[in-house]
């Protein structure tokens, strides 16, 4: 992050209402309180860390404006503002604009889009970008570098596709979605029948839909139907490494962490929160806002609101006094040697 | 998907020995008989799901012959066929050469080709293309758009080659091979000597032969071999990101879901099947047509033909059975409590 | 891997101090002792394997000084050298220079280079790669091909960065650093904030540094922070499809093997070496040198030098004998039953 702000910037990307004490540093960094050091921008996100901001280097810290117990130190300052996470969130805002300033619209020279194919004039094709016939890009969309939009798919509006991204023929993606680089959108489903010794394919001439608010991260792949569509919700986010399998309906607003696999017609209601490396069956049915712990063996339908973790994933309550006990399992067969010696014995 | 196909075309498509009703739709769209709606065709290709017939919504319904029980209704028409899943085959592989068209022969000019490679005259090198120094495409193969493949790799007939995937130097590919998009095939195998507190790389300078009908999922990964060959075998299926060591040898068709990882040196005889997330260790040998239920952990080898699951994977039999006991855990801790109180008492 | 080498050039490379027998043969491969054919060469690098060198049919044997139970048979040779494995460690270096040969310093004319972007006159950058605006790319450096380098990203000296790698805005690479295809540093961190029913974006401004000697592998994908820095210590080896969540810190010289997860803000110190498929929790510590077996689900603190496996991941040893105990569960079962029958009748 190349950052570069000065304390009166600063005070006027977060409104302080109040400050104390003075810096002449230029803000270049933001860290923890514990790890900043001169030249950083801390801030009090949870009192419960209050105790560390006496001995912050930070050159700034952001505080509640209630907060008592210290004075800054030399060349140090502190802003009074109403909520500290919402100032940093603000002054993160700012960054990330300078992070990634608005390309301007336009079709690189380099980019290689095909006859029929409909850019908006608003909307940014980068360098080295293949748009195939008939494909369309939305307004204000950026293809940013060496991306892939295959033959008739469709771009919405204000979408962001990430160095390396690919969207498959005829696939479908809303308004403001992000695909993180490397990001594959409607590649074939795995389906093959098995005939005299041999997997012949299955042909996979559905769709990938991505509705609005939709965010895929880097590597993750989700497959094109068998027919139909392989449909991910509104304002549902999606990690790395992450595997849609086809013809999987995933609700709106769900959250897939890292390395999760969904295998073939699956559905996930909305709201459900799945971590780390879960994987889930085909054909099963996971209920609203149900969560699964990371790793966790999904095998069969999951009830609305569950929270489920272990494999076979079951009940996280029952899985943790399940493991409670595994550990006790020694001791067991120690209790039970003892009483068939005793009853022996009687 | 985008079709759109008459009835008439349809009849002639799935080879209709009857029809029943009359629609005047042009079909856009296939879905099951529950979700169709009109305009979309559906089939009956399980007969235990026949009384979701004279509900559905679909505009044009494929049965088969000795179906009865419900007539069409108003504006839907009914075909009937030997086998409706055999008829819909034909109307997906008609979809498929419509979504796929066969690509012109020839290099694109903004592809790059090293001086050296050759080209098949009948092969296409989509745009963006680099194809390195002495590497060979065979006769059809199709790269579709910012393919990699590098020196002296050979790549064979009828391949379709997706955006993003890439052939690392020297690597081998049969005849219709087909590498989905970010399939990554020959990066380095991940070997290291550690010698004074530090992994020195151990020089990985075999390759990968993939041979004739191999497939090879989305961001997939196969690593060359420290020398000699990793091999995957004859008409062996691999899903998506999927992680192949080096020096792994790969019989033919065998099966392996998303998300499967093996480990350098590993053996898979033939039509061995992965569920998703599956682990193999370094070295193993995985007998004939054995299978791994989903995540299993795989430390030693399997015998031919078994059904393995569970970490560490053990026969899935017994894994079910200690899957049983395990929730009976906490009964058992009671009962073990109770025997003791009632010796106590004895 | 196309090897030409003479038994001749093959003497002068591994310095070999006395020769048995002759071979005309130009070798055009390596095998194991057993799997050797003519043309191959092969080599004794464990003295268990040498009841396999008078029966391999290698037309060259690396043999210790010391070798002595055979002599070469008809056009077979053997060299007598002070390391056999040293020795084929020499050969591959010399093919791995061929596989890999130096590339031509300079810029091809496909790349796109924006304003603004340094490029040292001995590094290459090659076909079809963006450098955005701002990044510097050190010396002697490669960028194979269709690689990604994003806006103020800093690349050092002798790095390569295989085709459809990706570097992101503002991430920093060190000295020596490898990139295998489709690796993705810097994309953003899974962070949002859950507000009014929806998941809003937490802005992920901070970077990722990969310091010297690290090595990514195909497809791994190592996220931005939040703010302040991702980090890779110096001398650590990713594997294939791993991924490293926002702000996680990894020590120097450790492992990660294939499909390695780790979550958000989670610290591994130096020397850990984590197995395949592991996954580890967010904001966890993993002690100096620790070692996790493979698939292993870390969601507690682990101790320096610790050897853990199993979910939730424990000491090894514990996780083994539970594993054996569970295996005893249904004999267990069935002693109650017995126990409670006795009882009874008493």
């Amino acid at each position: 992050m190349s950052i570069s702000l000065t304390p009166e910037e600063l005070r006027a990307i977060t409104g302080a209402t109040r400050t104390s004490g003075q810096t002449h540093a230029t803000i270049t960094g933001i860290a923890s309180l514990e790890a900043a050091e001169a030249g950083d921008l801390s801030f009090l996100g949870n009192a419960k860390y209050r105790t560390a901001v006496p001995s912050s280097r930070a050159s700034l810290i952001l505080l509640p404006e209630d907060y008592e117990g210290s004075e800054p130190g030399e060349g140090q300052c502190y802003f009074f503002v109403k909520n500290p996470s919402a100032a940093l969130a603000s002054i993160c805002s700012r960054i990330e604009q300078s992070l990634w300033p608005k390309p301007q619209a336009g079709v690189h020279p380099t980019a290689v889009v095909e006859a029929g194919a409909e850019i908006d004039p608003t909307a940014t094709v980068g360098p080295l970008c293949v748009v195939e016939e008939g494909a369309r890009i939305g307004a204000r969309t950026h293809l940013q570098a060496q991306v892939f939009v295959g033959a008739g798919a469709q771009v919405g509006d204000d979408c962001w596709l990430m160095p390396h991204s690919a969207v498959s023929a005829q696939c479908t993606l809303g308004n403001r979605v992000r695909l993180h680089p490397g990001a594959v959108i409607g590649a074939d489903g795995f389906g093959y029948e098995f005939v005299e010794g041999r997997h012949e394919k299955i042909p996979q001439v559905g769709t990938v839909v991505l509705e609005d608010d939709v965010e895929v991260g880097a590597n993750s792949t989700i497959d094109r139907a068998r027919f139909s569509q392989t449909r991910v919700g509104e304002g549902t986010k999606i990690d790395n490494l992450v595997q849609v399998g086809h013809n999987v309906v995933i609700g709106k607003h769900c959250i897939l962490c890292s390395q999760v696999g969904i295998a073939g017609s699956a559905t996930l209601e909305d709201y459900v929160i799945l971590g780390g490396q879960v994987g889930v069956s085909g054909h099963l049915r996971i209920g609203k806002a149900a969560k699964a712990g990371g790793q966790a063996g999904v095998i069969a339908d999951v009830e609305p609101g569950a929270f489920i973790s272990g494999y076979p994933a079951m009940p996280h309550r029952l899985a943790s006094r399940l493991q409670v006990l595994q550990r006790r399992l020694p001791d067991l067969f120690k209790r039970v040697d003892q009483l068939e010696q005793q009853l022996a014995q009687t």
